[in-house]
C-alpha cells in the first residue's frame, strides 16, 4: 500500500465475542485494508480496533462495520466504566504515510455521510474536522453519554454534523474526524520530588501556556523513587519530540534537577525519529525515503 | 518477508543488455525475493543489482543468476575502467531485519559452496567472511585483478576458500562474504581551510587510530565555500553516527570551527536513526517495533 491512513474505531462491545467477529470479520480478507491490532476491555465493555488501508478501501470497510456495530450493539443494554455515547462511540482517522491530514478529514466527512445515510445514525466531527472549536475535544462532546445525548442534541450547540437531528434509539451518536497519531512521551527526572515534575509540566502544557500540542502531568515513579513529566504529543509534527526534551530539561536546570531518561511508550512515526535525528545531527536535506527499510 | 537479506552482486556486463537481461530475470517473479535495483555503467562495463530476500530463497535466486553469468560472460573479452577479477566480480550479503550479521555470513559460504560445485567457480570469502585478516579487503584480494589472478593463486597465501584452486577459463573468481551496509556521512564545517577537514578526517579514521568502522577523507565544496569531513561508516551498529558527529564537532571546536550542518547520502538503515534519538533523548528502553512503520 502506497498511501496509507490508520482508523481506530472504539466499539461498545467487549464482553460478547461472537459480536465482535462479526465486526471484526468485516475488515479481513479485504483488498487495501488490514487489520492490525485490536483489544477488548471486559470492565470498560469495549473493544478499540486498529486497521489501516488506503482510502477507498477503507471507507467502504469501515462504512460497512459502523453498519454491523448498528445492527448488534444495543446501547440501551450496555454497561461499562469507559463512557461511551455510541455503539460506534469514536471513529478517528489517522495519517500515516503519503497522506495528509486534510485528506484523512474529507475521508472522515465521507464515511459520516455514508454511514449516517444508510443506517440513520448521527455523527459529530471531532478534533482536526470538528465544525467549531467547542466540538473539538471528544470529552466535551460525550459530556451526558448515550443517556443524556437525546437532550443535550436539543441545544444548537450540538446538533450533529451528519445525520438526523436526534440519537439513533439504540446505537446513540458517533464521534468522528481526523486526528494526528499521538506520541506517548515521558521524561525522567533525577529527584523524587512531585512538585518539580508537576511545575515543569505546567511549564511545557498548551493548558497552561505550552506547547500548542502537549499534555502533560507530573507522576511519580515510586518503585524508582524518581517522578516523571509524562507527556501526550497530539501532534509531533508541530510540537517536535526533541523540542519538548530539550524545553523538560532546560526547566529542570532551574531546580539543578537532571533528566536521567526519557520513554516513548507504544507506536511512534519515523518521521518523528527522523525529525530527532534531523535536529541534533544538523542534518541537511535528508528524506524520509533515505531509510531503507521504506524501500522493501 | 519477516528477515530479509540484501545482496549486491556486481556483474562484469554493463553494455551487453541482451546478456543483462538474461541475469536479471532470475531474480525476477520468484517468492520472498525482490529486484529493487540495478544501474549499469558502459565505461565500466559493469552491473550493481541490488536484490532482497529471505535467507533459503536468495540462496537458491543466487545460485542460478551467479550460473547464469558464469555462462554468458567471458572475462577473456572484457573491458572496462574499473578493477574486476570475475564474471560475477563480488557477492555481498548484508543483513537488513531480523537477520544477523552470522546468518548473511552462513549464507554467503552456502552460496558459495554451491555455486562452486555446480560451476567449477573459485571463490575467496571477504570482509566479515574473511578466512584470514589479509584477505578481509576486496581490493588487497582482486589486486592483479582476472589477468593476474591464476598466477597470484599459486601462492599460499591466495587458495581460494571454495572451488578448485585456480581461475575458472572465463568466468574468473568471485568474492563473496558479508558485510555491514554502507553509511555514506559527510559533516560540514563552517570554514574554506582544507587542512582543518584534513586533520579532523585524520583523527576520526580507523587508519590513523580513530573509530574501527569509520573511512575519513577531508574534502572541499568549492561552491559553497566551506569543507567537508567526508566518511564512510562500515559498521554504524558498532561505530555510531552520532560519536562519529559529536567527536568532529568536539575537533572541530579545536579549530575555533562550527559544523554547520551533516547530511546522509544515499540510504540508511532504521536502526541508525532509532540509534541517533536513542542516544539524544536518552530513551529508555526503546524498541525498533516501537516504529509505526515497521508494522504496516
Amino acid at each position: 500500500m502506497e498511501r496509507i491512513i490508520e482508523c481506530v474505531p472504539n466499539f461498545s462491545e467487549g464482553r460478547d465475542l461472537q459480536k465482535l467477529e462479526k465486526i471484526l470479520d468485516v475488515f479481513r480478507g479485504r483488498h487495501n485494508v488490514k487489520l492490525l491490532d485490536y483489544s477488548s476491555d471486559e470492565d470498560h465493555n469495549r473493544t478499540v480496533v486498529t486497521v489501516v488501508g488506503e482510502t477507498e478501501a477503507l471507507k467502504v470497510a469501515m462504512v460497512e462495520a459502523i453498519g454491523k456495530a448498528v445492527e448488534l450493539i444495543d446501547l440501551t443494554k450496555h454497561e461499562g466504566q469507559h463512557p461511551r455515547m455510541g455503539a460506534v462511540d469514536v471513529v478517528p482517522f489517522i495519517p500515516i504515510k503519503n497522506v495528509t491530514v486534510e485528506e484523512a478529514d474529507a475521508l472522515a466527512k465521507e464515511v459520516a455521510k455514508a454511514a449516517s445515510e444508510a443506517y440513520g445514525l448521527p455523527f459529530f466531527l471531532y478534533e482536526k474536522s470538528a465544525s467549531a472549536p467547542h466540538r473539538e475535544n471528544l470529552a466535551a462532546i460525550r459530556k451526558g453519554q448515550f443517556e443524556g445525548m437525546a437532550e443535550k442534541m436539543k441545544d444548537e450547540q450540538w446538533i450533529p454534523d451528519f445525520g438526523p437531528g436526534t440519537i439513533h434509539p439504540t446505537a446513540g451518536v458517533t464521534a468522528i474526524g481526523a486526528r494526528m497519531p499521538l506520541v506517548a512521551y515521558n521524561v525522567n527526572l533525577g529527584t523524587n520530588n512531585l512538585e518539580i515534575a508537576s511545575k515543569i509540566a505546567k511549564n511545557v502544557r498548551f493548558m497552561n501556556g505550552g506547547f500548542r500540542y502537549v499534555k502533560a502531568l507530573g507522576i511519580e515513579l515510586e518503585d524508582r523513587g524518581i517522578v516523571q513529566v509524562s507527556m501526550n504529543l497530539t501532534d509531533y509534527t508541530k510540537t517536535s519530540i526533541y523540542r519538548v526534551f530539550e524545553t523538560v530539561k532546560m526547566e529542570a536546570e532551574r531546580y539543578g534537577v537532571n533528566v536521567v531518561g526519557s520513554e516513548i511508550v507504544g507506536l511512534v512515526p519515523l518521521q518523528a525519529l527522523v525529525d530527532t535525528a534531523d535536529y541534533y545531527l544538523r542534518l541537511e536535506n535528508f528524506n524520509f525515503n533515505q531509510v531503507l527499510e521504506t524501500r522493501l
